[in-house]
């Protein structure tokens, strides 16, 4: 690993994991359309990568852009997992098919090791909590789940058919500096507009597990480094779980705000939504990996960011 | 259930659906751009249906076409698994994008009953065998089986997100009247044409389990007619197997040959090859159904019917 690619690098998770990156001394080259990353999220780093202003469904420039790299990190996608069903052909464009284009400018440029961020939420309404890799077949509940199991069948495919290695995640939540989407940001937002009132999505009994952008990061590099099968697939979370009341007490303790909450009930936040998210990490763990972070130290550093860059 | 829509209806498994429907008075619709199917298929019955030889990939006629339908057999697929990595892009437009396409026109026009064939091949190297409906998270080994998992989680999440609802069969192999592709075509042409000589690929002990295509339409009916969760997914196949090298005996017993066998050796026929395929039945069993025909009975039938139409 020394050229890498990193698709949706001007992301959240993804400028993250070139800040890492860029201080272990790889050349990095991010490809990224900025629908939602931007130049900002990689303002430190913007002179020691190479970047490119790209579409994943403008197959030409991806198969251009990506030559001479030997590692890909796939971290693009439709990721506001809510609004699937305002927009289904969204999650089958921007996550299954660019998901694809990404295989096959790989192949065309003999490219076979890849990370792909998938994503807890494959696992639907789980029957085993916490929920293992090895987890009953699961029903789909949402487009965004069903586009991202699409892309794992098409990554572990090509691991089958064409020889490419393959580093799957499926990540709970994830908090902390550049966070773009979520809880967090939907109720710190109203609360700056009207601090008295919060309106929650659901009855607040909505119960999940969340991770750190850092543990994150350190998860997937852990797991690049120290597991070296065919297809290498892990869950990445945290041994936390915490109910949408707790992260709304957390969040009004530091604000310090006292709003009237008012819930449109029910236990999904919204059509699709999981109401338990608890991923089973042994298999990572037994990588010699864990998370550093809790969940509360999350939501507040995402806080502090929010703060800073309203 | 009135006016039913047949994707691929002129293929294989489609053209043996219509003729039973029609026998059971339906008004029935084919859409098939007959690219393995045939109008022969559908002599029979070719006046009374009414037959469009459309592309699911041409949605502006697809959606005009299924105007006026109330329940949706979408069988149209490309199923040449073997040759999936010779042409990557054949399987995410045919199964995954066109299983888009029909539920997009399904919601167009208000139409929300779907059955769809998925394989037993998403089940991959599976792990539990008999494999069950709820066996564990299984990796796909081949492009096929991962746009047919695609296939079924978008539908899932139509069912969650549009109040679809679905029933899922994850088949075995068939075999009978109208097979086009598989074992028994590929070994019953090169006999035709060197009798003496069989080439097999694997070794020959590749075990799976076959469904004769009558106990297919029978068992597809009947779970419609008898399962109506919003999610109906079945495993459908037989409680037999049988090896590469006894389907070998049957059919040379049958044409009366002993042709020298040359196997190419491995577990697996081809890239991606799942060297044993054996459903657990007993979901659809507890519906109080039941297949009738035995392996060699269908192989039987499909020599039968290659010998007739060859």
């Amino acid at each position: 690993m020394r050229n890498i690619f990193i698709t949706g690098g001007a992301g959240f998770i993804g400028s993250n994991l070139v800040k890492a990156l860029v201080n272990k001394h790889y050349k990095i080259i991010v490809y990224d359309n900025l629908s939602t990353g931007t130049i900002e999220n990689l303002s430190s780093v913007i002179n020691k990568i190479d970047f490119y202003n790209g579409d994943l469904l403008d197959t030409d420039f991806l198969i251009n852009c990506i030559k001479g790299c030997d590692f890909v990190f796939h971290l693009a996608a439709n990721a506001d997992v809510r609004f699937g069903i305002d927009h289904p052909s969204k999650d089958l464009h921007q996550n299954t098919i660019a998901t694809f284009n990404v295989l096959e400018a790989m192949r065309e440029n003999n490219i076979q090791k890849i990370a792909f961020s998938s994503t807890g939420s494959v696992y639907g309404e789980a029957l085993v909590i916490p929920t293992p890799e090895n987890a009953p077949f699961p029903i789909q509940t949402s487009l965004y789940s069903a586009s991202k199991l699409a892309g794992e069948g098409l990554i572990e495919a090509y691991c089958e058919g064409f020889g490419f290695q393959a580093w799957i995640f499926r990540f709970v939540s994830v908090l902390g500096p550049k966070y773009s989407h979520g809880h967090v940001i939907d109720f710190y937002n109203q609360l700056i507009e009207h601090p008295d009132v919060l309106k929650v999505l659901g009855n607040g009994t909505q119960t999940k597990s969340y991770m750190h952008v850092n543990d994150c990061i350190n998860g997937m590099l852990h797991a690049v480094n120290w597991s070296n099968k065919k297809i290498n697939l892990f869950n990445l979370g945290t041994d936390e779980t915490i109910t949408v009341n707790d992260s709304i007490k957390i969040l009004c303790n530091y604000l310090n705000l006292s709003p009237k909450i008012e819930y449109t009930g029910g236990n999904q936040g919204w059509i699709g939504d999981n109401p338990i998210i608890y991923l089973n990490t042994n298999k990572i763990k037994s990588l010699e990996w864990k998370p550093k972070y809790s969940i509360k130290q999350g939501i507040v550093d995402t806080i502090e960011y929010l703060i800073k860059n309203s």
